[in-house]
């Protein structure tokens, strides 16, 4: 019989990996908590109608759909169904497919619900997302997303707030990163400055990769585009501006000192640097020009974060976005947010082996079992002890100790109590500490303070 | 434009239900732990050749099947297409389906990993699976399933502790429910005895739906299978036998005495009750035989709970299975598991006003925002505020104060800090308590003290 599988780019999480990403999910949405926002969930399945058209043609190709149920051919002309291209059938035989990320599902859940919820809404969801990307390292079709947005306000507070968000989440995960600035409202400036107002779009998706594929290639797509030599030859020194990020502002001053919009994005990042400079931030903020974020959707500031000690793409990413309830039917609604890339941080966490020591909850305690008789008396302890809150197991079976002292040892049980016949007579028991392989007596009572007291630590 | 919808039989989560949701969660969680069980996660997608066959035909029909993506006809001849009945062609074009419970994707696990895991294994999984069932009230087409399973270990104690789980879990939630067992063994000896010993199946099935179609449509549906007039009247006073556990086992034993199966049954249901008399168990477990649980792959004990107070249906179950990963290519690995229904858990605790008066990690201080001298103030007291784990907000416009005490009352905030340009130069603030309205006059440290103690209630 052939080994079962599983989808490729898709991963099953044993239990230290789920602890080691519970760490994750944990940190960040304590964090969350404590700027107010609030958990939501929407369903793993949105209708199609909702997903396509959001996310670029790329993006809708990588969609995941879901087969209707029932007789799905059942309203299908025969001629239909072998003239159709593969695309237009597939909208068909399917109306659902599953999410791609958390902002589109969270517009939707915002205009659905926009009369039980109370502007402006905080709100923070952690749930899975699916793309039918090509699998490769650190690329899956199932992860995990960690968004943050606040909708319904436009004060720059709340880039603010996420920034600080940021800094403190990767402050408690003891990454180090860079945080990464830059504002739509700057790029369109420049754009219109070097007479090409009109390919803001393009230029921002060129300049996106810049930071993967280099000056030259960008220039060239910029070229392909239709954007003159002359001002891709503008473009160059702008986005290469030197300096604190002070300076870069005092210059970008000058430089757009005729466009309106450029000239605004300037405020809005010398608010941002500005509050922020008082508030204790443990990682630098950085302008960068050169940051774009490909989604059409941003307006205004926008964020990515750079670990600082391992080779990876960006760990967390975000921004403003003036109006992504519109294509839902309530205009004129701003919100801002910020996404946690769960898996990249969980591989940034296991290459500089960041992990605390102790971030399971797995059995503190586990008793030798060994027959029926000590197990009468052991059922009514493990009972007691479990009402007191210690994680304790008798092991099943009354195999032999040294197959039940490998399943402590593998299973990184702390303590193992040795309670037989003798022992249970006596009224005390042998505690061994697996660990350092230390034994002693020890009665009841003082199980309890031995494993209580070596929690606190 | 239309309002925009999600797909029928699933839904959207607001913060108030996520709280309530997450505290029957984080209930069932910390009692897996407390017995030793460990966490793991499947992908949503499972392959198709994985799930298919394992629910029955019925169960077929339901799983939700994702189209390959891509060009999904490359492969399909045109007469394929339009021969194929739609069953098949979905075979074609659908290598994945989404999981439809959590059961067989841990089987499928267990034989994937079964070098990187120690038996016997303990695990717990809380996961959404899905289902195309049609939707009614309290069935959903996506919902949460929270299971615990013991898999490589024979011992009895395993059932006797899932019970205890059971017991605790729905002590914890305050939910009043009777905990109904029964063996399968027993089942097969009371079929063997009526003569019927090859139509188990049919029986368990028919059986299964006692409690919803009544006796008359259960012997009906047993005479379509084929079940002779005599072998139904002999089954009905079994079925009915009354009395207490003790009571009923002893009149088994007579009537099942020449059944080898169902005396083993009877034995292991004896071992159960008589390890649970001693444990103080806060819920009735009741020995019912007409309990039968439609799943064909159970082979042992049998659970299934009721809720008391409210007319619903099972709201947890499970049994044990002897050889659910033999399918899979790895025989002989006997397990045991039970699911709490999350969903039917959460419709239960509403109906009887059950969850706690704290559920959620709401905001507990907004300040008022007044203005920007004020903002540049209050920014680090936030920050020094969040350090010390309170979790705490600044409304993020200088709106209107009635707007923003709103805002406070909608989101359940429940103290909101006055620091006008006044207060902030005498550095005492005002603290309005939502609830009682009351307002005092104190100090930043005073603010600490006076949320921390309220948090202790």
């Amino acid at each position: 019989m052939q080994m079962p599988s599983i989808p490729k780019g898709t991963r099953d999480f044993l239990p230290e990996e789920m602890s080691k990403r519970n760490y994750i999910f944990d940190t960040i949405r304590n964090v969350f908590q404590l700027y107010g926002f609030k958990p939501i969930e929407t369903p793993a399945m949105e209708n199609l109608s909702t997903l396509l058209g959001k996310y670029g043609e790329e993006g809708d190709k990588l969609l995941f759909k879901i087969l209707n149920s029932g007789n799905f051919l059942q309203d299908i002309k025969k001629d239909e169904l072998i003239t159709e291209n593969s695309l237009r059938l597939s909208n068909h035989i399917c109306e659902k497919g599953l999410r791609y990320d958390l902002t589109v599902p969270f517009a939707r859940f915002v205009v659905m619900h926009q009369n039980e919820i109370h502007f402006p809404f905080k709100r923070y969801q952690i749930q899975p997302v699916w793309r039918a990307d090509r699998p490769q390292k650190g690329r899956y079709r199932e992860f995990y997303q960690c968004d943050a947005d606040i909708i319904g306000s436009d004060s720059l507070l709340n880039e603010v707030e996420l920034i600080q968000i940021i800094d403190e989440v990767f402050g408690r995960l003891g990454i180090r990163i860079r945080i990464l600035v830059n504002n739509r409202k700057v790029l369109s400036g420049i754009a219109e400055i070097i007479g090409e107002p009109d390919k803001i779009s393009d230029i921002t998706i060129a300049i996106d990769k810049w930071d993967k594929v280099g000056n030259e290639k960008v220039n060239e797509e910029l070229l392909t585009k239709g954007i003159s030599m002359q001002s891709v030859n503008q473009l160059q020194p702008i986005l290469r501006l030197k300096g604190s990020n002070h300076e870069k502002l005092n210059n970008l001053k000058i430089i757009l000192a005729e466009s309106y919009t450029g000239l605004k994005g300037i405020e809005e990042l010398e608010f941002i640097f500005n509050q922020l400079r008082g508030l204790e931030m443990t990682n630098p903020i950085e302008l960068e020009l050169t940051l774009a974020r490909g989604l059409n959707y941003y307006t205004g500031a926008i964020f990515e974060v750079k670990a600082i000690d391992v080779e990876m793409g960006s760990i967390t990413g975000g921004g403003r976005y003036d109006n992504l309830t519109g294509v839902f039917g309530l205009p004129d609604v701003s919100g801002v947010g910020i996404s946690f890339g769960a898996d990249r941080i969980f591989d940034v966490l296991n290459q500089l082996n960041l992990y605390p020591e102790s971030t399971t909850q797995a059995t503190q305690v586990m008793f030798v079992h060994f027959g029926d008789k000590e197990v009468n008396f052991i059922l009514p302890i493990l009972h007691q002890l479990r009402k007191k809150g210690i994680r304790v197991e008798l092991y099943p079976e009354a195999a032999k100790i040294k197959k039940q002292m490998a399943y402590a040892n593998n299973n990184r049980i702390q303590y193992v109590v040795l309670a037989g016949e003798n022992e249970i007579t006596k009224g005390r028991f042998t505690l061994k500490t697996m660990q350092t392989g230390e034994q002693k007596e020890i009665t009841l009572d003082e199980i309890l303070t031995a494993v209580k007291s070596n929690d606190n630590h």
